[in-house]
């Protein structure tokens, strides 16, 4: 096994260390706990708190996203493990300023069961929660049971909306509804061509042939659609540009913005040359890109591979989208 | 060959395609020509012109660093290789906006070649230019040899410091002796774990054992300083510290930015890991980091491994690095 690392186990301790360290004037840690990231400056002022939870092994996804305008917190389990409900039920007390909290993650079981259990012990202290899965993947689950669906990339979508629409000043069932409406309108596919490693694990999580690629694999290794050969960057920007399609109906004029998410080892380079094509199968429905995201935004570690996430856009969340967010992982500033 | 391209002889031309259409309101072609991209909102106001030429593979070096307050123009060729001599001519031209061009590349034959004709070409017509080649990998050859070393992510620093320096209006000797200044405080190692793959040759560029990683390795695979068996990330971070040290020399309250590089498949975690570590050997000796850079800023492709560079502040320094510069692929806006 090829990893910079120390003790296995002691992987997410390791990273969340250095990135406190790297990054001490934005992060702290709450209760010195790495387990739980908040804002170095903590807002306390009259907002809605945004916080969320997940396994490690997907930087920037989900520590990187606390930040102005984004998170106010992140509960972190180990590699690809939610983090248990009395660390989300800690945070969502610290990031509840008065107007409540919206807790906002993947759907996954284990964060699904402890957000439960978490916002139970909560609400006896009548602090306001609501609670948001998301669920992007379209190779996940077929469209009649999208509720099964896994959430992937697109989560980050939903945290610059939440983020921009709580710093609006507005209550927590505006900021949730938002959230929502933003989320109808979030789809994405991904394609792995190389596994990961889980480091406890020390191997990879699945095998592929070398001249083979899965279409919708998820980003833990979940079996995905479709095995296919490799083919071009061309022919599968077209292939998961017409799955995408098929949930997100776009005409004339409208405005979309587009995020072409690298796995992890997949270069800089393949994600603009898949781009190149994307860009030129919108232009010719005279779709509007705006904002696209083109970058590492959630990982699996060493796995290569990308996903495409179609984010429709009206005023309100072209708006906020806009708006400009940071964090020491993301910013558009300068898009 | 497992890499998300078309023609591999289209590599360089569709990914920067790709890169014009996603960012077309930062960057255009210099005469529609996809080897040549220079800032859309030409500065031409009184400040010198930064350049800068390479190969490609390397995102977000080079293109990714023209912006404002870092580059005006750079000249791309094939995947590690050199462009002509002639692109580089046209750069200079159209990025002399009165005050001199600084020409600012790293020390590869090829690049140094073609700037030494292109300047010959330019200087007929009196445009100022002075050169810099950057030299910052130490294990590309002795201190004895040091005019010998190839330039690798210590680049990135000597773009931003020169690119702050001429926006605040300084001339060409003074932004060249700024430049030369901070490079003298400037110094690079690197490691790989595993090869690249240049597209046209559709093979990995060397072999590394499972167990093993080559300190000192090049970023188009150039040979390193010596084969070690896999270590630990602390022992990792000790080592290439160490061999930093050797060359700057760091006391009590020193100011110190330092970049940990990402080669292109090495997880975000990872560098954090080695991070957390370097971050303590240098507070035992109490010198203090400033504005670190981690993450991927010189790439191979798909190679894993990452690099460490130190970069030893003053005052003026210092000011520069921390100057908001803004390209849409880096900012210290948000650090």
């Amino acid at each position: 096994m090829k990893k910079i690392i120390n003790k296995p186990e002691d992987y997410t301790k390791d990273f969340v260390e250095g990135l406190i360290k790297a990054h001490s004037d934005k992060y702290q840690l709450l209760d010195d706990d790495f387990r739980m990231l908040i804002r170095k400056e903590n807002p306390k002022t009259d907002k809605v708190g945004i916080v969320t939870a997940g396994g490690s092994g997907h930087l920037p996804l989900f520590l990187g996203y606390v930040g102005d305008k984004m998170l106010d917190g992140c509960a972190i389990g180990n590699v690809f493990a939610s983090p248990s409900s009395s660390k989300m039920e800690k945070l969502i007390r610290e990031c509840d300023y008065g107007k409540g909290v919206l807790c906002l993650y993947g759907n996954y079981g284990g964060d699904n069961m402890n957000f439960d259990m978490a916002t139970e012990m909560t609400d006896f202290d009548d602090i306001k929660t609501l609670k948001i899965a998301v669920k992007d993947d379209i190779a996940s689950a077929p469209i009649d049971k999208k509720d099964q669906r896994r959430g992937v990339a697109g989560i980050v979508y939903a945290y610059k909306i939440a983020g921009a629409a709580a710093d609006k000043g507005y209550d927590l069932d505006k900021v949730s509804m938002i959230t929502k409406e933003a989320l109808e309108n979030i789809r994405t596919i991904g394609v792995a061509l190389s596994p990961c490693v889980v480091p406890e694990a020390g191997k990879a999580t699945f095998e592929i042939k070398d001249d083979e690629i899965e279409i919708g694999m998820g980003i833990h290794g979940e079996a995905g659609i479709e095995v296919k050969k490799m083919m071009t960057a061309d022919k599968l920007a077209e292939q998961l540009t017409d799955k995408l399609l098929e949930e997100i109906e776009l005409k004339e004029n409208d405005e979309l913005s587009v995020m072409i998410n690298g796995l992890g080892a997949t270069p800089l380079d393949e994600m603009y040359i898949v781009y190149n094509r994307l860009y030129d199968l919108l232009k010719d429905k005279k779709v509007n890109i705006i904002q696209p995201h083109i970058g590492n935004f959630a990982t699996s570690m060493e796995m290569a591979g990308l996903s495409i996430t179609f984010f429709k856009l009206n005023d309100e969340l072209k708006q906020l989208l806009t708006e400009v967010s940071s964090t020491p992982f993301y910013t558009n500033f300068n898009k």
